[in-house]
């Protein structure tokens, strides 16, 4: 009965389980950090590498919130409709006009929102509780407290002030205060760069494909590539790589040398040629190989000259998982993003029963829909991790971990959403 | 008494409702649907503007899922460990090199995944189920039915398949998809332009800012553009002008010219000197200045030439609120964006009570953070709508229609979530 047991021979006898296997790869993985200063204006979503602290007060000065009469708060006392306190008009400012009026007892500067108030105000009496009695007399009918209606210096950031704190995702109001803080440049993390190779001999980047031909065109780096800039990575392709050892080699020890970060897309499978779990023992270490994901099994984690390669599937739907489950944490951890970055995810209620084998983490494309303001997910019957169609059917992930057996009917589960999309009232299938 | 009766005469006397004023806006703005040839490469987060339909199969050919032999599964019928059959080794073929082998009765060729397979075969049998007896002799141990361990031409994509439809916003997999499909260029919708006009001669756009002086930085266009480029816009920056009839009017209609949506901040306020609702009743027509919300009361919805205006409030919350309520669904209908998109949102306890005012839309800036795997959702307090700094310790907003009143401590609800990192275990201030 040899044949039999030359079947079970077959595949990756041994899997690791993906909490394993992902623990072990981020530890393993030395993150050399780089930095670099960038003009504000290209900042978008690049992450801060270090803390930002206020030169600057914010206001810069003691600014007028309304239209109306720089005074001392001190005239003002008693002041009602019923006894109004007459003040002799010493001047007028305008926003972005400035010269500092010398404001004696009872008397007022006329004065507009974002002017910068005079030295001797200490409040705002806004335009409406005043009367203007002639062109240098103004009555006014409010008591004020000191302060009123001033945007003091410092009063938003004070000169000091802790503002941004390194490991913060710069979003547009970030920028926005930047600016407000003449901040011109701000140190970043440098962008890995992750390193794309694939292999086979049946894959083409030309267009131009022989009809009736034995070629397909490789689409898994373009792919990845945008998943890459997606999370803040650089993509470098290497183009395809013809099933040699040699070729092989010699471009992953290229890679190794211009990048952070290598995927190997194609050639994963332990059948075929073997190819690049050789090369790999020979300039590098494995240290997984085989993942209990489904999909995404034929992934491998190892480590050459010290950088983090990760042998993906050449299936499209397989290659993006295992860059889902195990690129995206590791350019996280070259970006220092801390805390963990909250993924689009909805509860939605299963359309149909879902199994799943224990001891493994599936998974589940599924297409979800809203109706009556609820969340359906209806999963994609077309599993095949080489089935393209499906993920353009798909606009969410349903992950089953390892230790539960599947979903029933009706069950409310946490979707991954793939896109920012989702239909109304139906099935986007 | 006139004198109160004066000082209700200052402000927006009728403010419009949020919903009224957001569906009269966006049923008066004729959007001019324009589209662009671009190539795949740069297609990322573009919208189609066309039906894309498949021009070819996919897999293009039949495809060897296995490695093996390709056969003929009649050839197959009976065998078994116990009752083996010897087929004859015509051939060798690896992926990636074909010619087409003539396949005769009890004859095989020995086969790589990812190959074509020769037209006289329609199975291939894993090579665990064969053993090979001699160069040119296998002997193989199962029975299979056609088609066993072949994808076949076509049967992920066929052909005429209509595989991703107008409106979507291409993701790296539908990138992917479109490459496979040998797609080198695909029609999106043009980036909607936006033009950023700042009026205030308070503001100036230079770090060189003189100490002690009465100017401040303009920062609300950069944080515009950040957003506008977000949401699948292209800015264009009109600089500052200064408070003069006769500038704004020619800055105003120049843009009108130019894009397609015009955001004008600062000089919003119905104070100081009207000089923007002037220039626009002369240029074109307001549909609503004042707004029921906070913050943002100061925003006005117009059109010159046809083109929609926004007149937002300048200070910088106000600014952003008024921005996300009203130019973000604009740009989204110029995009062609349908189903509407999924904000990131997050469902939340209040930590403390929180009131609102009736009739009136309030838009709650909260800090966000993450405690025992529920979200928890705390009001920042420094809420004036000049206050920058809240702007960076916020990383949610509570959106209180206009019917409520305000929530309880402890009651959930949903927060639209402004940043992707949300602390764990802590107040994010």
């Amino acid at each position: 009965m040899i044949y039999m047991c030359a079947a079970t021979m077959k595949g990756f006898k041994i899997t690791t389980s993906l909490r394993n296997a992902l623990t072990k790869f981020l530890e393993k993985v030395e993150v050399k950090i780089d930095y670099e200063d960038i003009p504000i204006e290209s900042a978008l979503h690049r992450v801060l590498a270090e803390d930002v602290i206020a030169k600057y007060d914010l206001p810069p000065f003691n600014r007028a919130a309304m239209d109306g009469y720089a005074i001392k708060s001190e005239d003002s006392r008693g002041a009602s409709i019923e006894t109004p306190i007459r003040l002799k008009i010493v001047g007028r400012l305008e926003a972005g006009f400035f010269k500092n009026i010398n404001i004696g007892s009872f008397e007022a500067v006329e004065i507009m929102t974002g002017s910068k108030v005079p030295d001797q105000a200490d409040c705002v009496i806004m335009a409406e509780y005043t009367r203007r009695v002639s062109e240098d007399i103004v009555e006014i009918y409010q008591q004020l407290p000191p302060w009123t209606n001033i945007d003091q210096a410092g009063s938003d950031i004070h000169k000091g002030d802790l503002v941004l704190t390194k490991g913060t995702i710069l979003e547009p109001p970030d920028i926005g205060v930047l600016k407000a803080l003449r901040i011109e440049k701000v140190k970043v993390f440098k962008k890995p760069k992750v390193g794309l190779i694939s292999t086979g001999d049946e894959l083409i980047d030309s267009f131009e494909i022989v009809e009736g031909g034995c070629k397909i065109i490789e689409n898994n780096q373009i792919m990845l590539s945008n998943y890459i800039i997606e999370d803040g990575g650089e993509p470098l392709k290497y183009g395809i790589i013809s099933d040699e050892f040699e070729a092989i080699r010699k471009i992953i020890i290229k890679a190794a040398s211009e990048c952070d970060i290598i995927l190997l897309t194609g050639g994963s499978s332990v059948g075929r040629k073997d190819l690049v779990p050789k090369v790999i023992n020979e300039i590098g270490v494995i240290l997984a190989h085989g993942i209990s994901i489904k999909p995404g099994k034929p992934t491998g984690l190892a480590l050459v000259e010290g950088k983090p390669l990760i042998i993906m599937p050449g299936y499209s739907v397989a290659c993006i998982i295992s860059y889902l489950v195990f690129c995206q944490p590791l350019i996280q951890k070259f970006l220092n993003i801390n805390p963990k970055l909250i993924k689009l995810t909805v509860n939605a209620y299963l359309t149909r029963r879902l199994p799943s084998t224990a001891g493994r983490t599936d998974f589940v494309r599924v297409s979800v829909f809203r109706k009556n303001g609820e969340f359906y997910a209806s999963p994609i019957r077309s599993t095949g991790s080489g089935i393209l169609s499906s993920l353009v059917k798909a606009n969410g992930l349903l992950e089953i971990p390892d230790e539960i057996e599947g979903y029933e009917e009706g069950a409310k589960v946490p979707i991954i959403l793939l896109r920012r999309q989702i239909p109304e009232n139906g099935v986007n299938e």
